[in-house]
């Protein structure tokens, strides 16, 4: 079977998003405003991607903080808010995902990023991560100004890489992200993180591993 | 002006939600599981909105529920989960909904209920909450088997209302309701009711109120 090229959502999935609750404790004095965050953060973008127009992933990100700062009765100061951007940029990979994106290469799988962030932010933090060289590319759905779980995102990120949607299979640790993949008639893969939870009204991706490791084991077998 | 037809929102525009709090209470030994339930309903809603195929609300109502427990760590029993649902049923009317329903009616406006229950759902609801008979029909985006904010689920209302989408109103205490009237082309009025949160991506509507009876002033001085 031909390889597939892989794509691998970045934020949770790559990078450790508790690396931010030091900061959301400090701010909202309560580390699970993190989460809380986050979520209003899909929210706005889900509901824009529904209804337009298209807004990038950090207008979003922006909108949630208010939002998430006006429902525990406080107003995030710019310099609260630039500083949690910068620990976005610098959060540390999971340690399964550095060994287990170098197994795939080396079992010669093409290996992209793909995040609904910006190029720029995106740059920072694969860099930061210490991870950007393990990549062929790193894509956006900025590019094709529609966010995840959109199909156009996967069509164009397909594009981009040069191979038709069903050779391309999507990694992530968001039910969002597989379902979208799915959709738009790429493969996937879901990594079950610690906490994660499945929308059961989703349909399951064939791979479905507890780490990344477990994933790339899986992923071998299938598409190699 | 020519009357707009008026469509309302049901669930937390002209029912109260806060009714449930007492079951979420027991169930989850914490009443704020209630708006972390309904966030986590309407991020499925919205996601299968975005990716498909359509489920009818219900489906996310339930699916919400599991995951909201799975989150808290515990399971909804079959007798708990229809306690909730038979509750849902019998939300009752905020004090501001009968008298401002009945201003707008009096004034000459065309009302109906437009939910994305389904009607089955609504027809309880409105009827338990003594409002039914106020409206001239009980309309559910389940007819266009699209969810709100989905454009398709707005213009369908307004075709079984017989009119075209810029002839209607639609009013919400929700900012994603009011944000798909806007976009498939209708106007829109926002219920800032205590405790909501404006996405400020979001265009606002020309009508803004902090209750039904506010909102139902400007619509007469609007709209008649």
């Amino acid at each position: 079977m031909k390889r597939r090229v892989l794509l691998f959502d970045v934020n949770e999935t790559l990078l450790d998003l508790a690396a931010l609750d030091v900061h959301f404790e400090r701010v909202f004095g309560d580390k699970h405003a993190r989460r809380e965050w986050f979520a209003t953060m899909l929210r706005s973008a889900f509901l824009l991607t529904i209804t337009g127009p298209y807004r990038p992933f950090g207008d979003h990100f922006r909108e949630a903080l208010r939002q998430t700062a006006a429902r525990h009765g406080i107003i995030v100061s710019a310099d609260d808010a630039q500083r949690i951007l910068s620990a976005v940029r610098r959060m540390p990979a999971h340690p399964d995902v550095r060994p287990a994106l170098e197994r795939l290469r080396d079992a010669g799988f093409r290996l992209a990023a793909f995040t609904n962030s910006t190029h720029e932010v995106e740059d920072a933090q694969l860099e930061n991560a210490g991870i950007r060289d393990i990549f062929e590319v790193a894509l956006s759905a900025d590019d094709a100004k529609r966010l995840k779980p959109a199909k156009e995102a996967y069509e164009r990120a397909a594009k981009l890489v040069g191979v038709p949607i069903a050779d391309v299979r999507l990694i992530a640790a968001h039910d969002w992200d597989v379902a979208g993949a799915l959709r738009a008639g790429a493969s996937a893969a879901f990594v079950a993180r610690p906490g994660t939870i499945w929308n059961e009204l989703v349909e399951r991706p064939d791979v479905w591993g507890v780490d990344l490791d477990d994933v790339a084991e899986q992923i071998i077998a299938r598409d190699s």
